[in-house]
């Protein structure tokens, strides 16, 4: 049996001082890309509005076309890392290769695994012998047995600080960049005493979809969600038509702190007053 | 554009007094095939204690093997029609052919397109000309659109009161039977004027799954659901490993009825006293 | 054990005169509908230099959308049987409903069993009770397993003439229509004794492929292809973009003539001098 | 435009003397994983017997589970290289990571690229930083866009010397590990300059389809075939199921030396006498 499929209470794992799981509710926003000092400062203005209690960003973007921005790197993390200060909550961002692990290490509070790397087992032994916590996003045609057997080579090397991240699968239907996979979300909650969060914005592909797949999420189970936003969405360097507004991510956030709180679970507020 | 998307109030189907869409909430349930006459009072028995408030039971079965029960036929009709005085509520059951429109017509309240038959663009038109509503399964590979148009088929016969039914897609993960499409239920809320509703039984292929995925298609916006029931799911000659027993079906009745309420929707009580 | 799984010589089927299986190869070609006499007799001419063995052409056709070109119907069968006896070959035609069965049957000497109705069991059996050839089709998202035993439904009925055909499934992929699943053609030939054929058309839905696809379903031991031809594709009713143009048509029957003669098959010369 | 889609003739990739591309033909094989000195050398005395011009075998494998067996690492590379000068044709074996870069650098002839790491892209820099051939396995469930644009990333550094693998996709039907998808090979031949070939082992998952589709692969239009055997497949530590025996080998050999002569190929004979 895997280490995973253990019979334990839900595992809390502690961000930072940010918890998911055993009832603590993940709210994790940001935009895709950090793409200026700026523009973070402007998003964190309307977070500060909000119960999010992780920051999202990426500085490392793993991007289909060589041509595409691929993200500013260590400034990036530097910039998260004063905005999250200013916030006064952790924040999370993608590591894409071995060789950043040190460097992604030294500023974030949380590693994100992307979904095409999940199956990128040194990165995965790496960040498993580290004692910072994993935000692991299931591949994009990866089984739930994959996933789980992904999540073990994280606890095979002693660090069980790890959080699951439903984001969609591949599916036949052009309408949709994925679906989002519910069944896995329940499925892994019986399975496993890891935490279990979805990303409905990855998980639709679409913004119109995200506050509904973000309440099913939580219906279905779900331990926190990560949401994509961005003040100007069709300006966005990445995944803009699939990022929340100003006015929706706030709206959003509204939904979310009711219903999480119908649902039995503690949303912490965290951020500085 | 297809009439199906035309800018509407959402349509609201009535079953013979049991309303759907618009903010009416159809809870249908019973069990996969209607096995004997005894079986479906039994279920009965149990289903006057929920407010299901439409009774669901297949006498024509369209079975992947020829050696698999094939369903009681007429016979089956009659049993259900039965029950569905006896419980005050009416009953929906499936046509496979257009051979049998007419005999179920006789005495179903509500045709069922079962999803192997989506595309069987004959058995649609046939329904399309009757005056009685029909509950549309999506095909197991059917795209929103190709579900859309199938639809188009029946309301371009003039009858307007077709229920679309997200019943889950094929997917990779051997581990489920199917996946349930959420996504498509927010996206088809979004872009018809008809009543969507959810089959989390098909859904999941997983009895354990059905709780949390029924509450999870109702906060992505679904106006009902239909679900699987059996006294001895063991025991059941089609689909037991998905149908919930009668512990199961009654707690899932009552987290149902106050997350419909919390929701906003109206489930109405019909059943006799 | 399925009776379409039983250890026994290849069946061949006889389609009045043309046989498919055990070393004869089926070579069926025409366009996808029906669309006048004056077009089915433009495409025999350039059929009379091919060595293609059977005719094909929808009359009753399933499209996704209800205001597509739905086919000439009995009209359709009329032209068909007309150019057939001018050729000196039989013709296939698609049946989508019981209703249609003895219509199809007065006129064609196989039916086609679609796609879309791979699952419409009651069509099976009615076409499994006559005795004339059938040549069914895979659901575009039907296992091996279940399409074994949507013939077992014909053969059930007494009816052994059947010919499966793999036609291409759905995948994630959307820069093709389907995939063509050659793994599918040579399991299946392993699996079962009824021959087994190839439609490159719909398997690939790019005209520019389909003969590398028909070459490839050779070698992967296919008894036969059916390939759609239109002497005008781009003003085609339907599926003109897989359509070959007579250029394309002429120098596929070539390269098909020479490659399953250097692979031992036998491919039947029929027309009319 | 992307640079691996500019019309130029067939890209020959030449791998330590074993071209491939242009036509060329890469006959490739050996074991999935190298398990041990003795091993490997039983396995060269039969590839002996063949044409075949590339040795393949893992040292670092990546796999599903983290207690399955992981390679024997750069022992494994030593073992590689002292058969392959055996042999006296070249070898390539997979890099997972970066880090490794260096030390596979330092023995094989050409990288490969898993499917699991097609978007690992700090990979395909790293790779595309050397002067060695690449061989791109696509991934699991890459759109041919993607998998060009993997190709793109380390064409993009400089090196040109990439050779693309279509090596199955994952799909619905349980009864296959993969779907080869020769669809892609056809396309992929049209759309770019960069020889294409086809792992029927990862494409087929099981033995016994591995002779037809390797036909159908070539007919298709493949450059090449990297096919797994081991003498004792049933014992083999990895993908024994899908591995040929020393029999089957053989037997293939001789079928694909005359098929690929017959579709015009120069299969080299590499190997010392």
């Amino acid at each position: 049996m895997l280490k995973v499929e253990q019979k334990r209470p839900t595992k809390i794992v502690d961000i930072s001082g940010t918890k998911v799981g055993g009832g603590h509710f993940l709210f994790c926003a940001g935009p895709c890309a950090v793409e200026s000092r700026e523009l973070l400062f402007k998003i964190a203005d309307y977070l500060k509005k909000t119960p999010v209690n992780l920051l999202r960003g990426g500085a490392f973007k793993p991007r289909t076309s060589p041509y595409s921005f691929q993200g500013l790197g260590e400034d990036g993390l530097k910039i998260l890392k004063e905005v999250s200060e200013y916030l006064g909550i952790p924040f999370v961002s993608e590591v894409t290769d071995t060789k950043y692990v040190e460097i992604v290490y030294k500023y974030a509070d949380c590693f994100q695994i992307g979904s095409r790397n999940m199956s990128s087992f040194e990165l995965l032994k790496e960040v498993g012998k580290t004692d910072k916590p994993v935000l692991l996003k299931r591949g994009m045609a990866a089984t739930v047995k994959e996933f789980l057997n992904a999540a073990e080579y994280i606890l095979n090397e002693g660090n069980e600080n790890v959080i699951l991240c439903e984001r969609g699968i591949r599916s036949f239907d052009p309408e949709f960049r994925n679906i989002l996979d519910l069944n896995a979300v329940a499925f892994l909650k019986q399975k496993t005493f890891l935490p279990v969060i979805v990303d409905p914005s990855h998980g639709t592909g679409k913004r119109s979809l995200v506050r509904r797949l973000s309440l099913a999420a939580i219906a279905a189970g779900s331990d926190g969600i990560i949401v994509e936003t961005h003040p100007n969405p069709e300006k966005a360097l990445s995944d803009g038509f699939q990022s929340l507004n100003i006015k929706e991510f706030i709206s959003l956030s509204q939904e979310i702190s009711s219903f999480v709180s119908y649902s039995g679970y503690e949303l912490q507020k965290h951020q500085k007053d």
